[in-house]
């Protein structure tokens, strides 16, 4: 039988893996920079802390694992009616099932604040990069095993903490060099006001949520959508005028201050938005190239935002948001503590892999990982070889032999498949002369010349 | 209810996670420069690719992933009868459970190796380095995930991997700094020759499971395994005068060539040793600290080496070993790839984080995270110290400042909490003169200079 993987997981490659790496590399020396400390927590978690955590839909796409020893088990009754139970609906059966694997990396971090809160000092910064596992039907771009990346503080309600997470953002793009990139940002106090002023208070989140569809269906769409949902056809057009606003971010300001300044949640919103673009304007650096803009429209599904929201999207690749994320109160609400207010944003690490890939911002040099490869023409050859092998990884230089005297045509082979940027010759006439030959794989170019030389030559091309 | 984690399962605190960072971050760098890729499988494989792979022992401790969507099944009979089947026994049950997760790197590896031989390019040098789950009784040192570290090659029967293997060990741990490292080595043809000339050459895994007790159970005690297992008491004094061999390697191999180099499986044992030797003395740094030695009675549990194995150890903590490997034919012959050599080498990474901590060998820059904290004294001050915190950032210190205009002690509590290496203080006095306090706060010291002398400063703390 041909072995395979599970449908939606995947194998990364060497060259992915680098590739992968590289970007994670990015986005932590940022994180570092900006005084956020890593967490890593279990693959597995406990049922009970996540089920109910994700909604309906989420309880169904948990990955459970099976409790182990169940054929041991002295309480065969109780496990086959919880069976029956499990035949039923996704329910909670602790018998069979205790564990299941991480579906985001919120929950977990919430989880470990509630934990460790004596220990913690707060404000606390964390960011972690984990692979997460979700039961959706796999399909382009979407796996059943793949990876996030969140960084968030808890514990404070300035709006320097805002202002950070938007040049965190900004720098890491900046850092990868994806060009045209946007960070789009906004209130949910905003969305309450416009809620309010379109006569539908009680409405604010079928707003929010048929908004957050604005790119997919346009206007047209979301106004059927909020006529549906019993918005008045004068509240309707309160909401377009009003999502209509654009220009720099101070005009827009000055005009939704205009027209949502009358209510408190809008006057709330509007003096937020202002504040973190002040702190944003100290904190940034001016050489970056990202816009920062407020999009009154952005609205972010997740129903748990109650402050500033922000999303970062690119013109140069057609693909939907690389990162998002916002504030929310009371997350450790759900574990019993309460009142931690906190900010987070998410890297999407697998659309920015796909971005980077597409417009070829990935180094060069991630490809091939050894800079050289000598070959192997076996006795006294491939002593003189081993010898230069020890001197040029003593250099640094990342360097392997090829293990055994093969054919030439075989070893040149081996070189082309791994896409070998040189390779070294060390044959008899190099050895009596105490040379080497270092040939340039893509130019064809050879020179012959000792071992420091090439030392030398290869330390230029890292 | 309050929230926990799965038993033997850890969350990583910051600390915690750029200790292990550090560890792997080394590791990586060496299997680079030694030409091995990096590669990555999926937490879950099908259940298939694992069952029958570790023993029966292993197949109960295997997590099996629960199906999703089992409610909606339409062969609710079916799933009956095979609950039934599962109740009895560890049973392979894919209406159940398809999925199970990764429980070692090895059988991944082989996997991933069948499912790309036409891609890769042989011989295939690749390293991982990624959590394994085990339903074991979780104890000290003993976790349900925890981290492996593989480095393998296969496709190649030269020495010169052993070689290459053997020194990557020594360079891995030199880089790490871990005092009186030995590697220790030997070869299975030297057990299955010692199984022949103690006239019990079909029991030679008998001989080498007791064999690999012997640290802990002394001779006596592994000569009693022996005798009960049948074999002579000649045949046991001529194991305990051949193990008992001691000396330099050269000294050894003369002996052991001797003793066992009339049986074919000890004429190509010793040469096996011996060209081993002569490539790792070619490689090797002159300059590296740990020893390396033959000792004729390692053994390693595992029974699909044939031929050279090594451990490695320190006699600077009391533990066992802190990696092994050796040669194995046909790993892949498990999924139908027959007449792949390969050899490898795995790093216990726990138990090497642990030496590193008790021996106190993390750089101690880890700890921290950031570099410095700005206190926040609110107004024209926190505008003035985010001016301080943009141009520490841009100049690549890692630097926060609490969020906050929070009082003074509360402040100060935070940095002691997070042990903050230095504070800046820049209020009023600081910000009228165009200069920040800098305070270290082991020592006290305390220096009003301008931010680039503090960049200086703290530029060399790094």
């Amino acid at each position: 039988m041909k072995p395979s993987i599970p449908q939606g997981t995947r194998d990364f490659s060497p060259a992915e893996v680098r590739r992968r790496q590289y970007i994670l590399d990015t986005l932590r020396a940022i994180f570092e920079l900006y005084g956020f400390q890593p967490l890593e927590t279990p693959a597995m978690e406990q049922l009970t802390t996540l089920m109910g955590k994700y909604g309906e839909e989420g309880d169904r796409l948990i990955f459970k694992v099976l409790n182990n020893g169940l054929h041991e088990s002295k309480k065969k009754d109780e496990l086959v009616g919880e069976w029956n139970r499990l035949l039923e609906k996704p329910y909670n059966t602790p018998v069979i099932t205790e564990r299941a694997l991480r579906y985001d990396l919120t929950i977990p971090f919430a989880r470990y604040v509630v934990m460790h809160q004596n220990e913690l000092a707060f404000p606390f910064r964390r960011y972690q990069m984990q692979p997460v596992w979700r039961a959706d039907r796999p399909q382009r771009g979407r796996y059943r095993e793949f990876w996030q990346c969140d960084c968030d503080v808890v514990g404070s309600n300035s709006l320097i903490n805002e202002a950070e997470l938007l040049c965190i953002y900004r720098g890491a793009f900046e850092a990868l060099k994806i060009p045209q990139v946007t960070v789009k940002i906004n209130n949910r106090k905003l969305l309450a006001a416009l809620a309010e002023v379109s006569g539908a208070a009680e409405q604010m989140m079928e707003i929010t949520i048929a908004l957050d569809k604005l790119d997919k269906i346009g206007w047209s769409g979301v106004s059927e959508v909020l006529s549906r949902r019993g918005i008045s056809a004068s509240g309707i057009s309160v909401i377009e005028r009003i999502i209509a606003i654009k220009g720099d971010n101070e005009t827009q300001l000055t005009q939704l201050e205009a027209e949502l300044g009358a209510t408190e949640a809008g006057k709330l919103g509007v003096e937020e938005l202002r504040a973190t673009l002040a702190y944003h304007a100290q904190l940034a650096d001016a050489s970056w190239t990202s816009k920062l803009s407020i999009d009154i429209s952005l609205a972010r599904g997740l129903n748990y935002y109650t402050g500033v929201i922000m999303e970062v999207t690119t013109d140069a690749v057609k693909m939907g948001s690389i990162g998002g994320g916002g504030r929310y109160d009371d997350l450790t609400g759900l574990f019993g503590v309460k009142g931690l207010s906190g900010v987070g944003v998410s890297f999407g690490i697998d659309r920015m892999y796909d971005v980077l890939e597409e417009l070829q911002l990935f180094p060069e040099a991630l490809a091939a990982g050894a800079q050289v490869m000598l070959l192997n023409f076996g006795a006294e050859d491939e002593k003189y070889a081993i010898g230069l092998l020890q001197q040029l990884r003593k250099a640094g230089i990342k360097a392997e032999i090829y293990p055994e005297p093969a054919k030439f045509d075989k070893q040149m082979k081996y070189a082309n498949k791994r896409s070998m940027p040189y390779i070294i010759i060390a044959g008899e006439t190099e050895r009596l002369d105490a040379r080497l030959s270092l040939k340039n794989m893509q130019t064809g170019e050879q020179s012959k010349i000792n071992v420091q030389e090439a030392i030398a030559m290869l330390n230029t091309t890292k």
